[in-house]
């Protein structure tokens, strides 16, 4: 009989999207509905990188070079210099979104039964890329507790095995919000040196962090260029999360070239998606200004506002656009599901998403959601009320 | 010691870049070099596609549905009832290039140590897609003797085992132009169905094919609709290798259902190049005339003119825009490259792309080369000029 593979079968379906047909019913009920499940931002993209797509004049839509233009390369060197560390053009491989710097990290440094340590909750993607490579997730557990922050040292070392080739860490993270700092990132730098690991960091909301302290990229780090690879997306930096325009970035050559093959299969990253990613650059450097201080305005709201919630604790993010909240609750999927299918306060509900998908370690989040801010205060605030009601009379409440 | 990974080390590299920096240095010796290298075809995007791009007026580039939209599939749907087969659009997954067709068919219906049947010589990336997966090609060799048709049905079963999941073919063929029969799918169809494989059959060249009898499509085929996959590219079509788009098109739900979790962990296909595509399937029916008959008369030219030359042979390729050549030479790599190297007529020389690439069993194509017919008629005329000139004085020459 004809089967699909068991990757097939194992590869996780989206936690995010199995709520979806139960908005979609919410919907056609009348009831409006409040996203705060998915990250995709509500500020418009840049109209001048929209435009530098439309100038185009080329007769032929040819493949690119397989890492990228080298005049966007260039450039995004250009960029990483203004950030602080200085890399090549020649160390930058342009990818189909930041999901394919991913998968090429995996496909280049660890083979199917290699291992890689995230701290949980994480990125759900981060599992169906591992699926894909045949590559073993092994969540270490950061907690609401603490504000989400890096697990201890020792924490790591005791879940390390020779099948151990990599951290990966999300810098600020999804879902959590949390930004590492400089003293973390260097003890995880640490563990990587002394154990002979990747140091694979996400650091695609690295523009969106509330903070004094500036963020701390892995190629600021010292003495660990042969370990550090960069992972990097326009995606939410410049709110274009349809043109899948990525970057990985190392220092470490032979890690470069075994990720160039990879390119080289697929032939090419989109190209008029990199034009758009090129000009993207050449933005003002005051560009960032106005959508980081939207986002911080929604974060100090709805923190604000979650934590006046009876029973609800939510820490606050330094960066991204995520915060990740602890309900009074049975069961976060129930919840979040009975909030579109149960209940509405004036026609009105809310979507979140359960963070038992961004955990691998069954049983944890079950008490927790995360909150994409990606919609405007105004609305924000009506979410809340929503929630704030929902949590008075859900019948799984726990306190 | 921090290493690669074992498939980053077997991941071959591509068998056409290997010359590239001799075509470079040919060059800057100010030697031309026409290049029948690559499959780059020439013909202008249309501009009607690329204007559709540059009409575009959407405030954010969201991510699409992984699927692709909606809107595309269904024009998409309509495009293949013309062609003589009817799916509907929720069974078209749209792709980042056909690439990313070729790897989400094997990571749905194959796992790690699967064996998968391909006739050699084959799409060099072939291989590359089935390092990743850890999928396993097994050759089974089609001869330049007889054009490369299908092997017979009994060479098939020589090599199937309990690993074996699934037949690929292009068709018409890269490298080989060969264009398959309907009698032969029908062969194909009859083992698949015989032993439970998938049927995977990749047709980016589905409309360039020069005899009277119409393209075959996997699609066409009576009682495979659970084995068949089709896996599609507009890249060749419009001249928009550029772009990445492809496409996945499988009635199989079971299949079509694992491709989609795939697809949800990379978010979604290139935004605007969706734009581009869809634009595509509204160019007017006659849009393939000209440049159908253009690809046809360089054949034409690019074949006689091999076929005269002495110890060439040439099959008649029936569709795609390349030929396979046997020349009287010891080593087709040594060929390629002393022609870049060491050869010159007039100050100039022709590039191709040695067949050896293209075979998996090694020893084979020592004596082919692959000839891309992505140049007007007047530089296929004096590259044939110039490689007729080199074998009267390669040093390798065998008769």
């Amino acid at each position: 009989m004809l089967t699909v593979s068991k990757r097939g079968f194992q590869m996780p379906a989206s936690p995010i999207r199995k709520l979806v047909p139960f908005a979609e019913a919410a919907k056609e009920r009348g009831v409006t509905v409040y996203h705060l499940n998915i990250g995709q931002p509500d500020i418009e993209t840049p109209a001048a990188i929209m435009d530098a797509v439309k100038k185009v004049d080329m007769p032929i839509l040819e493949y690119s070079h397989s890492a990228g233009n080298e005049s966007y390369r260039r450039k995004l060197a250009a960029y990483y210099s203004k950030k602080g560390f200085d890399v090549n053009y020649d160390e930058i491989l342009i990818t189909t979104g930041g999901s394919e710097a991913i998968i090429f990290s995996f496909f280049a440094c660890l083979d199917p039964g290699d291992e890689v340590i995230i701290p949980e909750p994480l990125y759900a993607n981060y599992i169906g890329f591992a699926c894909e490579a045949g590559v073993k997730v092994v969540p270490i557990r950061s907690s609401i507790e603490n504000g989400f922050m890096l697990p201890a040292v020792s924490e790591f070392e005791k879940v390390i095995t020779a099948k151990t080739k990599a951290i990966l860490i999300c810098n600020p993270n999804n879902p959590t919000g949390y930004l590492y700092s400089r003293g973390e990132l260097t003890e995880l730098a640490g563990i990587c040196k002394k154990y002979n690991l990747y140091f694979f960091s996400d650091e695609a909301y690295r523009e969106f962090c509330y903070s004094d302290a500036a963020h701390t990229s892995v190629m600021h780090l010292k003495d660990i260029s042969d370990n550090a690879v960069l992972l990097d997306t326009i995606s939410k930096r410049y709110s274009a999360c349809g043109a899948r325009i990525g970057a990985l970035v190392t220092k470490n050559k032979d890690v470069y070239n075994a990720v160039l093959k990879f390119a080289q299969a697929r032939l090419s990253p989109p190209g008029l998606e990199q034009i758009l990613g090129e000009a993207a650059v050449d933005l003002p450097d005051d560009y960032f200004d106005q959508p980081k201080q939207e986002y911080m305005a929604r974060r100090d709201l709805l923190v604000s506002r979650l934590n006046k919630m009876e029973g609800v604790d939510c820490p606050n993010p330094g960066g991204a656009f995520y915060a990740m909240a602890r309900l009074p609750i049975d069961d976060a999927d129930r919840f979040c599901q009975w909030m579109l299918e149960d209940f509405s306060l004036d026609n009105q509900t809310a979507m979140f998403a359960p963070a038992t998908g961004f955990y691998v370690t069954p049983g944890l989040g079950m008490n927790e959601i995360r909150l994409a801010y990606v919609i405007n205060r105004q609305d924000i605030d009506k979410a809340m009320d929503c929630l704030e009601a929902a949590l008075k009379v859900y019948p799984g409440k726990t306190n």
